[in-house]
């Protein structure tokens, strides 16, 4: 099985976790490209679903497959589901997120909801966050020197390109992708980073999983918080 | 002595912080304006400072002063003296700002700042932060509903009007003034305000005062932090 086939088995489990009507949050990035595909498959064959979609990418997606969707600013109300993938799940499965640079965004949705599961190919699974991908922080134009020097005492900065060009997120910020090796508290350097004015939001997703689902050769593995961690 | 007059004290008060030449912060909002037309008359004198303006507007005041700027995006290094005014100052010399707006760009550039001069008459001084202003907190405007009730647990958000439309940032946000009444612990308010996803930044400033100079009728009053407080 190769990593398209597991990220598209994933997505597949993922509507199994779907209430049979309701607002559903949809992630960004490749593997939710492929669970937004198989929701537009559900709303064709009738499921009355009202979606959240977390960056420009996935609303456009979204609106082509006919998927009813909220406004950017609309008062939500709890969003029942959102199903998203990650960079990089740990132990505990706190998540790196935001390869696509629609963190921001991720997080509000995943604020605003009541269930979290998180799509991944085994590749994604490490002990430690940190271990082979860096943490993007979407911070301001405005001070953006200053921000990344005040970035560079937790770990080794460097200004997301993209097509040979600065990356600028939906927000209109940019990203910096902290490189950090293995990251021993990750809610403790979440915090570092916000402290940091300048910082909009980091790809620190911590405690935010409700379920990770997981798609290997072997199949479908189903991981849930332990209590008390 | 009217409240104009004492402001334009404490902006005089202000010229004698500054050293002989280098990186100066300018701050935004009445009493920083007056300080800023210190700053040109300074400039004009033969003064050689580059500053960094906290909003477009300050910057449009000292372009037209002829106070050489650095660009919003430049590395400025560290500035040597930033000096701004606030909405309220507590007794341990905490701050709310941000009632013209600026709260983020003024936190980055204080943040980037050696020394932070506060110039206020002498109404803006409470026992307590919150008695008399609500904390502006700047928010995305993307999801923002839920950030918006998520800080209703935080006090009574109202979002912020201008000439009859929705107040937008210089970064293209919103602003919350969140009414909470007297603070009994600004930082720990800061950080709980902060850890909600979509918030950019408040103003609350924090130990980010070296100095503040008040103004009123019985002339200047210089207060500098308790050590310990």
């Amino acid at each position: 099985m190769d990593q398209n086939e597991a990220k598209r088995l994933a997505a597949r489990a993922a509507i199994d976790e779907l209430p049979p009507r309701g607002v559903i949050g949809l992630g960004s990035g490749s593997t939710a490209k492929l669970f937004v595909d198989e929701v537009g498959a559900r709303v064709k064959s009738g499921a009355d679903y009202r979606c959240v979609p977390t960056s420009k990418g996935t609303r456009a997606q979204a609106e082509a497959l006919g998927i009813p969707l909220l406004g950017d600013e609309d008062g939500w109300g709890e969003i029942a589901v959102t199903v998203d993938g990650a960079d990089e799940v740990d132990e505990r499965l706190n998540l790196i997120k935001g390869g696509g640079g629609a963190l921001t965004r991720e997080k509000i949705v995943n604020d605003a909801t009541k269930r979290n599961v998180i799509i991944v190919d085994e590749s994604k699974i490490k002990k430690r966050l940190g271990e082979t991908w860096a943490v993007p922080v979407e911070v301001l134009r405005f001070g953006f020197g200053h921000t990344r020097d005040a970035l560079a005492k937790l770990g080794k900065p460097s200004v997301r390109q993209k097509d040979g060009v600065t990356f600028i997120t939906d927000a209109g910020n940019y990203i910096l992708d902290v490189a950090t090796g293995p990251i021993a508290d990750p809610a403790a350097l979440d915090r570092a980073m916000r402290d940091v004015p300048g910082v909009v939001e980091t790809g620190l997703f911590v405690a935010r999983a409700s379920l990770v689902i997981v798609a290997s050769a072997g199949g479908i593995t189903r991981l849930t918080p332990k209590r008390g961690t």
